[in-house]
């Protein structure tokens, strides 16, 4: 057991009309290594009532099924209360959004996002219009192993 | 990068019958004022199996559309292997609070919850009675910025 | 406040054919105890992109129930990019894990899991053949109380 140490940092994301995914891995990985961190956990949310994260295999193939699957779960095409007061069409972003959930937690192993070989983290754009996300980043862990 | 320090407390929130939405950002707010901490995260989890975390707007027409869009992910009047052991009719809600998740985590950045401004923390009572349900909370961040 | 200490380690889960449910709440609680941590939070997430993780009450009618509604939730016998391109058959696994989320976080309280009575920690495998999966758990946390 090691004195915990603290670090944050905010990601940019461009995001097209939604439902848009986008793998933030890379840049993630990116401040991991940076903070020198060696064991600990990174945690991350969406700014931003449409926007979502989770992991998945980021090849074209799942990307184009959960892009279905978030339509099926959350359709355009039915009749929103919240669009009934506000008209802006993004009724379904809204449930879509609620339902996969603003944030996730990966574990840190040896200065390394502990995610398995074909699993990426992704930021989902679930709005009408293309969007700019802010993903706040906070890592907590140690620079010696246990 | 800055040591860490950690607070904790529970919340305590009372709820409809299920599905019933409460906004829970202002008692959360309040603790992140209270423990000092200008950068890290605060993690929180509903206590209870039949209880869930997310983000939404909360306003009427989103939490209309979220509670009609739960029930249809795990209706109501479905025959659920739950409810054939334990006659308590609420097998939909054990499905649904286990879809939407028991865990959410949000980053703190100058003293403040880094969500966006349409965008609140709910937790929701998925159990067919009112329910007074702990969410428990847990702060890890640091008093001084990078 | 108290300073954070941190703590890690990985659990190895064997699962059958998915979808198959399994309690990790013995062996997390042991992780909990052994650290002597009294207060903190419980960071897990599962490596791989067709594994999840949530909190159920682990009954056999819940495990039952939960099946039925992730393969309703994203069926078997649908068309799926990911296997035209890929043809291992489990273009469903990598939906369902990603709505159902790779991580969670759980409070610890008087160095205890703060889970309900009837709420217990699972791992999902949806994949279509069993897998012996690796949850990653991290702990930060404090030996003293507020």
């Amino acid at each position: 057991m090691q004195d915990a140490q603290i670090f944050y940092d905010t990601l940019e994301v461009s995001l097209a009309v939604g439902p848009d995914i986008q793998d933030i891995t890379p840049e993630l990985s990116n401040l991991v290594r940076q903070t020198r961190i060696a064991y600990g956990v990174l945690c991350a949310n969406a700014v931003g009532s449409t926007g979502s994260l989770t992991t998945i295999e980021f090849e074209p193939g799942v990307v184009a099924d959960l892009k279905d699957a978030v339509d099926r779960w959350a359709p355009k095409r039915m009749t929103y209360a919240h669009e009934l007061a506000w008209h802006d069409g993004n009724g379904h972003s809204h449930v879509q959004a609620a339902l996969m959930g603003p944030s996730i937690s990966i574990a840190i192993r040896d200065n390394r996002l502990r995610l398995g070989t074909w699993q990426q983290v992704v930021v989902i754009n679930h709005d009408n219009r293309a969007r700019r996300r802010p993903i706040e980043v906070t890592i907590v862990g140690t620079v010696k192993s246990n």
